[in-house]
């Protein structure tokens, strides 16, 4: 690696990443400053298990080598569901992903391609790719949280991931904020994720309107249940309702994000997911929650939308690369 | 310091020590294996400002230097209460001590004895004394939570003091858990501290008896307000209402405690305070009530009480000089 580097110093050094989703598998090689040079997706095989996405990982990676001939990457970075062992590099039991336990991921995919790879769950990727490249550039301690279907998040504290007894850090959409509201997925009830994520905001709206009621929100829903985004997108067409509703909405965040600040300290929260497209219309809510709720020392924490959207996970997945490769850098010439 | 180790390497190492609390101030030489070797205390001079209690401190290391006459401590180590700068040394404005505002207390006492010295806030110290001498050797990831008047805490995440923004990270007892209970002194509803302090226990005590009327905790409490170990102590004694709300107590409790495995993913959690006095009472409560609400993944992390109980302070901050001492050995002769 560090020869290479040496020989082809005018290359700009780039890192291949994998964003391994239940739905989509992507594929880039991204340069050291966070563009992604080469990208492909294809939908993810979730339920032919474990060796059928391993071929597609395979194959996606020899395209993007193939597309990129001047281009050895300095090694291959993986983003996937968790829970997983990123010291291991092992994937154990991912909930989107029929078949997998326990797949050491990471030494599959270095033996087939002779690279040294790192292996990060999504949301701590997502994380890293914003830290660095991102909404966070240039801050010691961060935390990202995605609000779409659920609530997901990563913290970077003091400088690094944080990662907790098994990588398991940052479950931020289970932690509990009330006693109101639906029982969560995961059998609890007051779940960050179970009042605000996009899915309660649909369902909030979905039981405030009816089919063919002539509401703006099932006209955007096509009269099916409204979604989060529907609601975002009629509180923007000026709808009352939508507006109360995501009034609501920026409250839940206010309170959820007050926890964050108070448990994690960071010099910023960054907000993504699919929800963070209404962040314009949250953004005095979720403020004015957090003004009420945050003891002072912690009310001049910003929040602020994600800037790298879908490529979050890849860009933070290479960033695993080029941060581990140069901590090798300095060790071996340390 | 290294030229000391070498020339006399029969001697134990050990570090000076200062907890300075709102009540109590407290000094120790504190030998490298985590024992104190010698030990003072005196009332804080909290209302007398910052120079008051700083000649308190000199006076009380002086005296600890005087009683161990062949000790050469290898530096010293504060606790002292938030909010401060653990990285400037610097006291930012406790609201327990008068007249402190950016009091670069480090800087001071280093100049004084010409020694390296740390600074850490006290509960962060505490979780380090635990960490490295108490309930919590030998494991990566650790919450520290005292529950007594208030809650507090401190984390080790990864092998190190979590610290965030100004090292204001782990402010537990003001995270968000139910929309029920008193309004919290910081102004909020909800928070942990405001619904499982043991100033919550005894408040709910106080409610459900009377003064005079015959009840254990009214006994124990000499018909005042009962406090929270008015409840522990009833209980102990078998009174079916204090044992009544102790069940309530775990169960907050075991709230609380849930979010903390969720947001930090420790081996384990450690509990200290006035309350942990009652904890084989609350063991089952909080268990169950964390068994119902983890996730999974979580719910083998064993909660335990501390074993420093006062000293974990002074322990800690002891643990801070060594901690560093040790790595700027490393560095010196990496």
């Amino acid at each position: 690696m560090a020869a290479w580097l040496g020989e082809q110093g005018s290359v700009t050094a780039a890192a291949l990443a994998i964003d391994l989703g239940g739905t989509q598998l992507r594929a880039a090689m991204v340069s050291s400053a966070g563009s992604i040079l080469s990208f492909a997706v294809e939908p993810t095989r979730a339920l032919d298990g474990p060796e059928a996405i391993i071929a597609q990982i395979f194959s996606l990676l020899e395209e993007i080598v193939r597309q990129n001939p001047g281009q050895v990457p300095v090694g291959i970075g993986i983003a996937a569901p968790g829970p997983l062992d990123p010291k291991a590099g092992m994937v154990i039991a991912p909930p989107t992903l029929r078949g997998w336990h326990n797949v050491p991921l990471a030494k599959i995919i270095g033996q087939r391609f002779s690279a040294p790879v790192w292996l990060e769950n999504d949301a701590n990727a997502a994380a890293l790719g914003e830290w660095r490249f991102g909404a966070g550039r240039g801050v010691d301690s961060m935390v990202f949280v995605t609000v779409s279907t659920g609530i997901g998040g990563g913290v970077i504290a003091d400088g690094r991931i944080l990662h907790g007894r098994r990588g398991l850090a940052a479950e931020i959409g289970h932690m509990t904020i009330t006693h109101e509201g639906e029982r969560c997925f995961c059998g609890a009830i007051g779940c960050f994720e179970a009042v605000a994520s996009g899915t309660a905001l649909g369902r909030r709206a979905s039981a405030r309107t009816k089919p063919f009621d002539g509401s703006a929100m099932r006209a955007l829903s096509a009269n099916a249940d409204v979604s989060g985004r529907n609601v975002v997108d009629a509180a923007r067409q000026g709808d009352a309702l939508a507006k109360q509703l995501l009034d609501d909405e920026a409250r839940w965040l206010g309170i959820g994000f007050t926890n964050l600040l108070h448990l994690y300290s960071p010099d910023m929260i960054v907000m993504g997911g699919g929800i963070s497209h209404g962040f314009d219309l949250l953004q005095a809510g979720i403020a004015s929650a957090m003004r009420e709720r945050a003891m002072p020392a912690y009310r001049d924490v910003p929040v602020v939308t994600a800037q790298l959207g879908h490529h979050a996970g890849l860009v933070g997945a290479a960033s695993l690369v080029f941060q581990n490769h140069i901590h090798s850098e300095e060790a071996s010439h340390g």
